[in-house]
């Protein structure tokens, strides 16, 4: 859910006009984006640059209003790009600078602009001396890539043979960006970004993140909402970011005096939401984890039987989790439980792997990984099979042994498929750690 | 990259009539996907449901042509909707069904229309019951959701109070559905998609994977380009699907005789990258890895150091993983790979813990899960920290130990973010088990 300010939605009329008053064009406030190729209308892939990029244009101060995605169509990205430079005065295009007929962005972007494509004799050199540098032949279709809008600056590309172009006339700006990631990007902060600087709004947006853990999104906005409707010049958006953990995100146009208020808003809903804070500037629970540890001198291990590794894979996506993190046992089966955790036989037989006794076994086994100080343990049953009345699919046993014989437990039940049960669970794990080595159980 | 099929590009054209000829519209054979919601136009979330969409359409025969994500304002998303139906003869719009005033799909769908929003007493009922049978007090808001488009039919929504909405009009469809996926889905399935199907082609698509490992997009197409271009009514697509592994989509309409050239077409490009083929029907490398084994009646277990547990929480994303995958050991520390492994003290001084020796101690010591017939050990340097100019970032070393003292090792070196070099490493090292484990190294 999220709740818009009421100062930077639809500040820009539907259709502005092309003539500006002054001869400085006001600045850029909005923008739309259009992903150009066939592959982003299959089921298989998502168009993601958009993400990248949108957060790169809200740093400027720009909101992105439309984004559209359009497969390898001459006619109908012609079509998009028009409107979109008719209803916003920034346009980027992403993907179709390639070399074969598919790739129409500089054909499109020509017709909707009614200018001409001209084949510029620097960007040629640049793409004969590419293939001339891996001493390979250059198929004669490569030189489309040298073909420039009339008017258009080039973006040069360090990693492919496709430059970018940007255009600009009477305060319409049309950037064309190359579609592989590994080149947009630095083609965007090397090329595109410092010219759009100029033409935005100095100041950029305001952005904190907050991240909570075992609420759920309605509970989190009944909770929030008494305060952060009292700031409507924020814009406050609550999501669930992985099964078990919710983000809210506050932004805002970086005018006089709106970092204190965004600061004071964060804070009132850092306390509101004290029992459920996972971090209030954004990082995660992994990640907070790491700190708190590393902070102490303690080390940790985990003893993993339905996440299959996934709680040590999650803490070791942190840089330098081996400070703090000595490793794991994936106890799949019950006899690695019984043989490498220590779990009694009988605990297993008339108990069953997914039980309290196995759990806190478990996590006193977890201590056998060069005596770490804490052991953090996870059994259940993730489904779709192995479920019983007693025990249905999504239970999970949480169990957090550390120093002075603290041993921690409790029991879960999850809904949804295999992945989710198993990622709720390393969650609830991190946060059964996180509460114990903060003391609010 | 991505090679269309001569066949149903642009089948439609960009303005299609309102009226038709006869009676019977024609056959609905593309579609526009529109999703609403400001967060979708946030840094923080894709739209994910199109990819579900495009999927479910697909079978029906029915190709999307664009996709566009709007905000929640009302005005755009009119705009969007009379735009879709006026160049597509179906349009789908997912989100904005909630009860608050951010929600505006069903206003904007009736400005486009050109039709009055109506109070349904049925919905108003059933949103009522809803309530009552929580024994929640009703926000008066919440009646927003009994509104329809004055001729559309409700499509009951099993898990929320918002109805979904069909509407048709001369051969033009327009379907309401809400955002969240655990309440699209079942509609989709059970309310929309009948109702689509009489409307459809009745073949639907055929839709055949390939998928490749250790080998890039433009070796892939080197090799294929010279089998798939034979057959130009097959759509073909060649993507990465993770680091090191690539999937090859082969598409087309299901009219006669197109299912043997889609299964030839297949035959000839696994045979010409049979030395790369992870499965000739889509399965993931750990599903084939775990089938063969089973079939084997033999076991496995893991050792890992860099990937931190990510070989076992990919091995168990398969369910019945169990019979086969015993569990491993992460030895993030050097003191681990010691104490549980037994890497010798004198290996991890002189050679370190990236080194031949070491995975081929980390294989061997995998075998001490319950002795599993093969153990699978990784050993590598994530990154960003603790590279060196003899052992840079993304080096990684991988080892198979199994029956008959068989044990195969080898290096690598993956470049990219300490993500994108685990991700690789543990493919590598589940597809040197599948070589082995086939004779193929």
């Amino acid at each position: 859910m999220m709740h818009p300010s009421s100062e930077h939605s639809s500040a820009e009329p539907l259709r502005a006009k092309d003539t500006q008053q002054s001869g400085t064009p006001p600045p850029l406030t909005t923008a739309e984006i259009i992903a150009a190729g066939a592959e982003l209308l299959t089921p298989f892939r998502a168009d993601t640059n958009s993400l990248y990029l949108t957060s790169e244009l809200n740093e400027l101060g720009i909101e992105v209003v439309r984004k559209t995605i359009i497969g390898d169509e001459k006619e109908r990205l012609a079509l998009a790009i028009a409107r979109g430079l008719q209803e916003n005065r920034l346009v980027l295009v992403t993907g179709g600078l390639g070399p074969t007929e598919d790739d129409v962005t500089r054909p499109a972007a020509a017709r909707a602009l009614g200018v001409p494509l001209v084949r510029d004799p620097e960007q040629e050199n640049i793409v004969r001396a590419w293939f001339d540098g891996r001493q390979t032949p250059m198929p004669e279709r490569n030189l489309r890539q040298a073909e420039m809008l009339a008017g258009a600056t080039a973006l040069p590309n360090a990693l492919g043979t496709a430059p970018g172009q940007y255009w600009e006339r009477e305060g319409r700006v049309l950037v064309l960006l190359p579609g592989p990631p590994r080149e947009l990007q630095p083609m965007w902060r090397e090329q595109a970004r410092p010219r759009l600087r100029e033409r935005a709004r100095a100041a950029g947006w305001l952005h904190r993140t907050l991240r909570l853990g075992e609420l759920g999104e309605s509970r989190v906005d009944e909770a929030a909402a008494p305060i952060y409707t009292q700031y409507p010049a924020i814009t406050t958006t609550i999501l669930t970011a992985q099964p078990g953990e919710i983000e809210l995100h506050l932004r805002a146009p970086n005018v006089a005096g709106r970092a204190e208020q965004v600061a004071e808003l964060a804070d009132r809903l850092a306390s509101a939401l004290a029992g459920h804070l996972v971090s209030a500037h954004g990082e995660s629970l992994e990640r907070v984890v790491i700190s708190a540890l590393a902070a102490r001198g303690q080390t940790l291990a985990v003893a993993e039987s339905c996440t299959g590794g996934m709680a040590g894979e999650r803490l070791t996506r942190v840089p330098g989790a081996s400070q703090v993190f000595n490793g794991g046992i994936i106890a799949y089966t019950n006899s690695v439980k019984q043989e490498m955790l220590g779990v009694e036989k009988t605990i297993l037989e008339r108990e069953g792997a997914v039980s309290e006794a196995c759990v806190r076994a478990m996590a006193r086994g977890a201590r056998r990984l060069h005596q770490p100080d804490w052991g953090l343990a996870i059994t259940g049953i993730a489904g779709p099979a192995g479920g019983s009345p007693e025990k249905p699919v999504g239970t999970v046993w949480l169990g957090c042994a550390g120093p002075d014989d603290v041993l921690e437990v409790r029991a879960r039940r999850f809904h949804g498929e295999r992945e989710r049960v198993r990622q709720a669970a390393v969650f609830s794990a991190l946060w059964l750690l996180w509460q114990t080595l903060n003391g609010t159980m």
